[in-house]
């Protein structure tokens, strides 16, 4: 104990008194105040003048306008828009009350492709799962006719993996609960703030299934459910309106434009994210941060002068009901080989890991790209194999090389899907972080002679 | 700065290891862990099982007959309900909407007393002020027939005492929007935070003036309309739609309950609060926490012998509309000489401020309060002079003693008048560490023989 106290007043004697201040504005090794114009000029322009972008909408079509004039304004190249066909839906009125035994409203957001109510809505008794695994055990006769709940609170991890393990409720509870003759379903929102926010996303149903009211109640609203249920002897009865309309089919589309490298036929370095959002908000940090980034690091690498290879962005259509765009673009594009694809869609906290799926087949470009991240705080993780996120269905379709920058997510799910996703809860600094780090790993394999998988020549050369 | 370093080296050999989680676990001169668990059942009881309790509606009655059980559960006696008239005003739809240059919904909500749009809503130009001030000196002719929209960002201070200044475009500015013609008028939300919840609250309309349709943006959604502003030449249209009904007379009622003294002829003691919430939470820290913290303190001081003077607690009735109760309780009681006043209507933040009204003129009383506080992180202010809450108008008309007990309410309006005022939001060790103080100070104010004004002998006797 002596000596740690020792070494603390050591430590003390050794800092000067504005190191707090410097600690601050030095992180990630951007200047004081580091402030991306252009990454942010996208970020607030979409979110602004756009808004809400739900996937097949005419929001989603104005949101391609817009995004295909910056792309123009700013000397992209090769502005290409794809269309595709997807299931249209989209949201109505939503709410529920409590009516017995402790009459109250509650706060509650309809899932994607969630059934209707009827305008005049249903009355049913809450029958409550811990989990999932508890929904799926249970038999038919506890569950039909009645409204589920399931409670399952998720919890904040610095890389968002829990989503998976956590998210199975909002995508597979509502198909389990109406093979079982549930009335409807109610969950407690994928999220991790305590806002009364709750959090939507879709869901899917299992071929042969009718569709049921589903939705999501607010953190607060579901531990305010859970207390009644712990203080009531009686059944808790939920009064649920929901008129959201299936749409049939309608049309989405990816927007593409290029920086034209100095040889067009080397395979092209693809960046990637997604443009639409959720209804319920301006989807700044999902995924509009992400189109910021990806769009301001090539700007970014091409003011360096024309790199190597051609840059290519994506900016995917209806991703956040089904990953419709990445699927259309794989299916469109799945004999024109990528060198290399990355994703930006966990919104604009700090970049703090590089993963790839060539560190062991190709460590010296690895190192190369360890080298200009860790400036910026970023940790080299040679023995974890990227996979990408939801629009690089190309890249795990060619089996192609993957970069993920892995964000910091700690709070990414207080946000994500909720009408909070706004603007102000978006760092200056942090999105500057994400451009600079992009830019920095941008560079490198815009300027890759090699194949980017192996090393040596390029696949196919 | 060579001696501020000696003195951190200093200070650092010092501390022990286990200081930090020592720190932590003491802080307020509490226990680890420190839960009051009766305080913490009226909180939950109060807010789970009626949730939201406007003023003069049923879910106020409920509450009222909910409070009365609790308070003779726990052994109160001479529990009186008193009815009062009101004006009554209930919430209908609310819901608004860009519709020019960049179409998207807002979030809002309608302040009270606010007039309705009609259901089919209007839709007009906004027109921005910076200020209540820059709307007071307006012409006219930049008003009439348009929806004024005032910023006024308020800021977060720990004493709350912002609330007066930046409230002031709830409380008047709709009534300064109408004189001047205008068709509705939406201010930025009277709160702290950045959460897409609006904060509702009463405004008022001068003698003579028709009321108008006003309502509330969030935060996000005011700082998305004032980016607008900034980025568009046009001007902004605005869709608005607000259906709320005002009912005239309703009743509502004050609730007091006795912890009898030793000696009734001496004037009682009043803890005051106030069991009414808005319609859009279940009023955890506005107010049940206060009421919890009332209540409780007149218990924890009965458990350690009857005291001498009569603890009287008041739960008022319709605060949040207008200050119905307390106006109603100084009318009834206006001839009953009350010992001393105290509120708890600030949330659940730590006291950590003592003030009096009576601190030069009884610096013994003064004193022992000091001693009585001081040992849960409360400073005494003698220079202050304490005015009581929105409860205590009886204090004030009758120029009695009045103890503040400031709460740190540096978070207070993040969910102060939102849907977000839920019970997650109270921390255990927060509430206990109000009883406690209120406990202290009520062990010494119920057991004072001498006139707590001056000293010496009561006034009257």
């Amino acid at each position: 104990m002596k000596t740690s106290l020792l070494a603390l007043a050591a430590l003390s004697l050794a800092i000067p008194t504005t190191a707090a201040a410097q600690r601050y504005d030095s992180r990630y090794g951007l200047e004081p105040g580091a402030h991306d114009e252009i990454a942010w000029d996208f970020l607030e322009g979409l979110t602004t003048e756009i808004g809400p972008r739900l996937a097949g909408t005419p929001d989603e079509a104005r949101a391609r306008a817009w995004a295909i004039e910056w792309l123009r304004a700013h000397n992209f190249q090769n502005i290409v828009e794809e269309p595709f066909p997807i299931d249209g839906w989209v949201r109505g009125e939503e709410r529920a009350r409590i009516v017995a035994p402790f009459p109250q409203d509650m706060v509650l957001t309809a899932l994607g492709f969630s059934d209707a109510t009827g305008a005049e809505g249903i009355t049913g008794q809450i029958v409550h799962f811990a989990s999932i695994a508890d929904l799926r055990d249970a038999p038919e006769s506890e569950v039909a006719g009645k409204i589920v709940y399931i409670g399952n609170a998720m919890r904040a991890t610095q890389d968002g993996s829990h989503y998976g393990y956590f998210g199975s409720p909002r995508r597979q509870g509502p198909g389990i609960a109406a093979q079982k003759g549930a009335a409807a379903i109610v969950i407690r929102s994928i999220g991790t703030d305590n806002d009364r926010q709750p959090h939507t996303g879709a869901t899917s149903w299992p071929d042969g299934v009718d569709p049921i009211p589903a939705a999501a109640l607010s953190n607060p609203d579901a531990d305010q459910l859970e207390r009644m249920l712990r203080r009531s002897d009686e059944p808790i009865a939920m009064e649920l309106v929901l008129t959201p309309r299936f749409l049939g089919e309608v049309m989405s589309a990816n927007v593409t434009a290029e920086i034209v490298g100095r040889d067009p036929s080397l395979p092209p370095v693809l960046l990637a994210c997604h443009l639409d959002s959720w209804d319920n908000s301006p989807g700044a940090v999902d995924d509009a941060s992400g189109c910021a980034i990806a769009a301001t690091a090539a700007l970014r690498v091409a003011e360096r002068g024309q790199p190597l290879r051609t840059i290519r962005v994506l900016f995917a259509g209806a991703e956040e009901t089904g990953l419709w765009g990445s699927s259309a673009y794989s299916a469109a594009h799945t004999n024109e080989e990528m060198g290399v694809g990355l994703e930006s869609d966990f919104g604009a906290g700090p970049i703090w890991r590089l993963e790839t799926n060539f560190s062991q087949s190709n460590p010296a470009l690895f190192e190369r790209l360890t080298e200009a991240t860790a400036p910026y705080g970023v940790v080299p993780a040679p023995n974890i194999v990227a996979r990408g996120g939801a629009d690089l269905n190309i890249m795990r379709d060619q089996g192609g090389p993957i970069i993920d920058l892995q964000q910091d997510g700690s709070r990414y799910f207080d946000l994500h899907h909720t009408e909070n996703d706004t603007l102000d809860k978006v760092s200056p600094l942090d999105l500057a972080q994400n451009v600079a780090v992009w830019t920095a790993v941008t560079q490198v394999l815009a300027n890759e002679a090699g194949s980017i998988a192996g090393g040596g020549i390029v696949a196919g050369e």
